[in-house]
């Protein structure tokens, strides 16, 4: 059985200490054995990096950007290969793997126009004859965590941006379903990486602890759950690291009673099964205002599951597929049922699909809840399954005013056909990422990605502008040249240096 | 004896729980109390500007410049009263005070063009009909916390940017010169700003320790020694307030061979011992590279530092005035003895100066060490006197890697005529700040501040483009519009809606 | 009689040779006697504002922007006087001309942001150890020539930014109107500008030329009709002159079905007969979508003009003033005439207003005319009058169809609630300057204004970020410092220079 | 023989009217032969440009982006065969045009970017529930007019930026080495462009005026000569195009007498002699300043040039080629012979070099000129051939003002070790490229290239950032959602609008 190490230095290495089974969650079977390196072998990834820093901080940034071109070039070619091994382990279907891979790409594109981005500001006579200017420079080794949802996507919205911002990576990927995150790594060394730059070390709350309390990783980057985000954000703090940390999230969508129903089942349907719901974007709660735009919503959802399929993700056939591992599967059931037992309507039921073949499988089919109130468990905690769940509200004042009470502000969506409603939603809702007639507001690549409120920790959002600045400091140069009699001189009274 | 108290909802108010004198560190003697900030009154202070919130979050950002480019003609119009209450409190001289009130003012000519600062980037066309933006909104409430060697240009750096981008503020001032502070904030009340968007509440740990327990704070700006700032960041982190820190600093200058000596020293004079030393960008070891260098700065130094004046800050021929308080003064001298009795030579000695007529004030005169190495406390830790160390080094590189061996990385600069040099040492030295042949490099306002190491926690720096950063968070929105037949439609066709 | 004469070099100085009258268009009588200044004048002002440039060039950009902080205080202390002149020589009510002057302090208001706005971009690395950036210079002397619809807020989009980017000035102001604009020129005199910089010549085609033809002019500004813009911008462009050349428009606002007729007629009241209409941006045609918007419109439109009062500016109630001049009043009344030749409804009739103790003055009252055609001379040419003109379409496409078939695209606008064809209709249109819902889209003064078509020859918008482009010129400098042996060189290697 | 047609709509066409030869400059013989566009075909090539419009102005930025990135791997895969073509027709050497493809690929990597160069702005509440952004919208159909010395590179400079922003393009490249343009053409038709979006006409002055007459061609860019750079300039802005037309040089490089004498040369030779001088950034000035500076550099420079090898492109050890045309050869030739009339000092003779078996190709030696005074005709025009000419002055100041009479501005240099030489040379040189110990200082392509005084014509700059606001035109869009009632409407009251 093929056992998945580590990238340290440019090398393939496993340490062989301890190890852990890699799951496929379509047939309940061990693919894989994971290598977890120990606090020695992560100390030996950011020593690979701090080595390779002072060449890679100065080298031009269009030669980094060109290794990010090729990069680009290499995971396109790769393509297949990387959503089989996305497959394998997550469990998505290819296409959705195929899209997962693509906005990762987006953030090598964004990445590849670092000359751009890395311009510094430049102010002549700030006083008389005295000039300055602001750099950003690299902040020098630096860390990403990332989790198993979006095993390629994740990391892409991290070291292409920190590696090209002159930084060297030492990067921790899900234990789930690491090898495309490592497949990956490998392409960006043969993309033309100097060794070093670019580390990857599986393992878990050990390999962690490593990164957070080593004095050489100046900033960590973090996607996961919130309570993991909070405890890595505070010891990253603690320790005197820049920390960016993203955590849970629980988006609505607002249906407003003039908005075109068929349009936002249409939407609605992807944006909350897509992916088993196991997105931080996920579309996990309309709020329909009226129940007019209620009883229309639901009946159309209903309508439309019909021709969802679930299945495994070698079919490309099927919408989704199952969910990350079995403790997985029963915890979102349970959701299921306590939104029940807590007076919901299970409109569409998924507790139980028949996946034929797949018995062993971690699946849940595509469930709608009615009738959902703020109180009940199923609407406070983050479900990350296949479940849609409907609160009904009289007005959009109200369902403004839910979505702003919830702990989490990731993204949010509003139905409508009306300027004024969108903007004064889009104004006003305490989210930071907001769709108007778009269910999934994940921001382009040259934008950022953030939520407000406990979805995120720290001052800069991921990806896009804000991650120059996250990966960057800024220094502040002034100048002023004394004259030293060169310039005025007369002929007779040069210096002869030469 | 006048009571100085605090501003909330523009009124001025006191407590009347605790109180602690206020000094007069040219005389010795206390000219007021100052009313101590139960958690209480913070309380009320944050409630106040949370009322005030959603108001001026909504007033258009020029109207929001307006009151700012009324407040600078307010201080400009009350400079001498301003410098006065600096001078009686924390004792620099009147041309000192004046220099620090410019600073501060340029802080608020720079919140001034916040319609251009708070500009969102809009983006056409992200996929088919569909545009995105990214918008930077306000936080809410934030608080300040602010030292007392700049009792007005530090509360500057904060409160106008933070205002201007949409918040409402809070600041503790320090405790040693609160009035100037108190005062300002009075004009910027005066100046138009509503009731509530700027509150002052003076105090000690307990107010501070209110502020950073509060949720409805959002974001804490500090500036005061690293210990407390340390404190500061990990307490703001941990309760999830964003939060920068500023602390110490041990800023070094490199007088290279080619110098022009006699600027140098004429340069240093200023930033050795203006304000007594008592700032974060104070210019407190001089690294001579080369004994000629060395013994040409030592000498010429010696010949200036004859002309030096150390008194009141009220007869405006003084150079520098007392410390802050006995104790500092006993500190700043306590240093002065390690470093004879580790070895240095001290060439001008300041540990008894005459003052005529103030022999109860705090002073320090000017003070020179030669020959100091980096084993010595007085190199190791932040004096904050009027004390300038030498230290000889061989070469270059080694002044470098004494700078970058320090623990903090706030402010440096280098004397030399040699473009190559220069490049060198401001490409790679570790300090956030860097001065070529300027040796207090404090950036401009448009510009921002922020040391590096531990000099500053967090990611964005002070004052200018950072402060636009620090004092929003980014909102992205993604927008499509389905079609509601109102503009294909054909007249017959069209809702019949008014 | 009072002489209207120049301002060179900080003085007021008069020519004596020829000279025009200066018309009150509310009486009809000679107010005043404007000089003309001959070419020669004119070489004197260009001489003083060249020998002024250097100087003023070297001026840090901030202590040019406190310049421009003086000068909004005195424009705010001054408005009453500013607004009486207006008023004298143009005619519009003292809330309209208030509200002009309020448009122009904006622009000042923009320019204090010097500083910011000036900063070049600076890269590190372009090759290694090779700096590039990119400065902004001024360009020396640049002129200005001002319509006499806005004496004060025209002028204003031209010279404070012009100044505040470094360069000097000159003015060539309506001759209609002349006074405000001198007089606001003396103000920045008095805010502190050093003589020469900022110069004003008052006079006809032969000031004009003389500014087109000297080689020390390094680029012009203008707004008035298209005929002249065509002129400037071709004679401006072969004499080597960078030229901005703002001319006529046609604005039309399209009212959909869907729009609250209530608020558009509202708004498009003060569009259409502020100032008489005499506005680039008036809006002066309704395009209704549908018989039923078009009955509606017209019905309250008409119903409205109703309280429509037309008179002396002096009169604070009045809502707008007389044209011009007597020539002007006629061509208004001769458009209309032929509207009605032509086959339109003239709905409501302002050809001849009876404003009582005015008999003499170039008075036209508000007009409306329905069913105006394209093929209709008044829809084809800019009337410049209070006349407002109702085309009736069937469909939203015709109306977007009808816009960008004409000649001119300075302005539109859509009265829709539907955020589908707002999006649809400022995406498409070829217009420069689009509302939604907002019938005078004038940019404020952080954005840029220009219309698009022959309503604008250039690249360059008028103020905002454009203007900082237009008034400077990018100079790129590529830097790399051969090692010179000064920082790597061992101690006793040094050269001894010193 | 092969005849090089014409690319228009995706085909290539030749249209066998009129034609031309083309030769090879090595060996003097004919190789092509040229079809020449009349105004006819140039008119297809407009329709198809045109035609192709609005669809790729719809299409997303990020799409247009990914052309260009299939464009950037086409042109490297390509390289050996785009260097041959441009050697076969232009003489020069291998390496030599793989530099200049290299350069050429450097914008196609900037336009990459182009998401986020074409940001727009964004501000919120510029009055109450008031937004206004700023979009940058395509031109339509613009053209480009390339010289003969970069057949690659400069018609890279111009439509992957002009294309990447959404307009179509019509190229006419020079007609003496056509072929690799036209390949290179293909190569981005290959790259998946869709048809019409890019058009290459082949042809002469016909050509040029066919779009300089066209009322579709919204745009055009040129570069050149400078007579034909004004002739360009002032007819496209007579009708009503916005141009930038770039001309001719004469770049002078400051030899300080501190400069490293070994170092400078060693930069010169290339920047002087390489591409035989047929650059507009060619280094042909040297002004030396003191005797000793210029015996230095004499007498190091012509023993630098007795390796210098001048032969056929085909052999890659030869340094440079022939010059472009025999006329061209003849013109060169006649400078120098000027040169010795006028009494300058012919240092090292080029006129007669012998390049065996290559008798009849157009070859001249690398050339020194000494002495060589401003009144000479060598001097005062641009030579465009392998020939360096040695001013001697007395002092920096004299050199600056020998730069600032020339009427060029294009490019120059200074050579020293000084920081403030360097800082003042830069800041006040009337110049708009300068390089600091940089001989060749055309900006890397995030910046922009642009001379000054008639070295351009326009206000923008060529490529870069500058390119982004050349080959777009602002938009601004100010937005107003007045209440439908949908927002603030209670259940019952809602439309039913389905």
């Amino acid at each position: 059985m093929t056992t998945v190490g580590h990238l340290i230095n440019g090398q393939l290495v496993t340490e062989g200490t301890r190890s852990q089974d890699v799951f496929n969650p379509a047939t309940g079977e061990i693919s894989k054995q994971l290598d977890l390196a120990s606090t020695k072998t992560v100390e030996q990834a950011i020593a690979a990096a701090q080595a390779a820093y002072p060449a890679w901080r100065n080298t031009p940034p269009l030669k980094r950007a060109r290794v990010m071109f090729r990069f680009k070039e290499l995971l396109e070619q790769n393509a297949d290969r990387i959503c089989q091994l996305v497959g394998e382990e997550h469990g998505k279907i290819s296409h959705d793997a195929m899209g997962e891979l693509q906005r990762g790409i987006e953030n090598v594109e964004y990445a590849c126009g670092a000359p751009e981005l890395l311009k510094g500001e430049h102010s002549k006579n700030v006083g008389p004859n005295i000039d300055s200017w602001s750099e950003f420079q690299p902040l020098g080794v630096v860390a990403g965590i990332t989790p198993f949802n979006f095993p390629v996507m994740v990391p892409l919205w991290m070291f292409p941006m920190a590696i090209v911002c002159g930084n060297c990576f030492v990067l921790k990927p899900s234990e789930r379903d690491p090898s495309s995150t490592l497949f990956i790594a490998q392409l960006l060394q043969e993309a033309g990486l100097p060794d070093g730059v670019m580390n990857v070390v599986n393992g878990d709350k050990e390999a962690v602890d490593a990164l957070l309390h080593d004095d050489r990783v100046k900033a960590v980057s973090f996607v996961g759950s919130t309570p993991i985000a909070e405890y890595i954000y505070s010891m990253a703090s603690a320790n005197g690291k820049r920390c960016q940390a993203l955590g849970g999230a629980k988006n609505h969508a607002i249906v407003m009673p003039d908005a075109d129903i068929d349009n936002a089942v249409n939407q609605l349907l992807g944006a909350a099964f897509g992916s088993s719901g196991e997105r931080c974007m996920a579309l996990s709660v309309a709020v329909a205002v009226g129940d007019a735009a209620g009883d229309a919503l639901v009946a159309t959802m209903k309508e439309a599951m019909q021709k969802l399929k679930v299945g495994p993700g070698t079919d490309s056939s099927n919408d989704f597929g199952p969910v990350i591992t079995r403790q997985h599967q029963e915890k979102v059931v349970a959701y299921i049922n306590s939104a029940e037992q807590q007076g919901a309507t299970i409109v569409v039921d998924g507790r139980n699909p028949e996946v034929a073949g797949h018995e062993n499988g971690y699946f849940v089919g595509g469930t709608l809840i009615d009738n959902v109130t703020p109180e009940m468990t199923s609407y406070q905690e983050e479900i990350f399954g296949p479940v849609l769940q409907v609160v009904r509200v009289k007005s959009m004042q109200q369902a403004m005013d839910l979505i702003d009470a919830h702990e989490y502000g990731n993204g949010t969506c509003i139905f409508t056909r009306d300027g004024e409603a969108a903007r004064y939603f889009s104004d006003n809702i305490q989210v930071g990422m907001v769709g108007i007639n778009v269910p999934l507001p994940v921001p382009v690549a040259y934008h950022s990605f953030g939520g407000w409120k406990r979805s995120l920790f720290g001052d800069l959002h991921a990806y896009g502008p804000d991650a120059v600045r996250f990966y960057t400091k800024r220094k502040t140069v002034t100048q002023r040249w004394p004259s030293a009699g060169v310039r005025e001189g007369a002929e007779f009274s040069m210096p002869t240096m030469k």
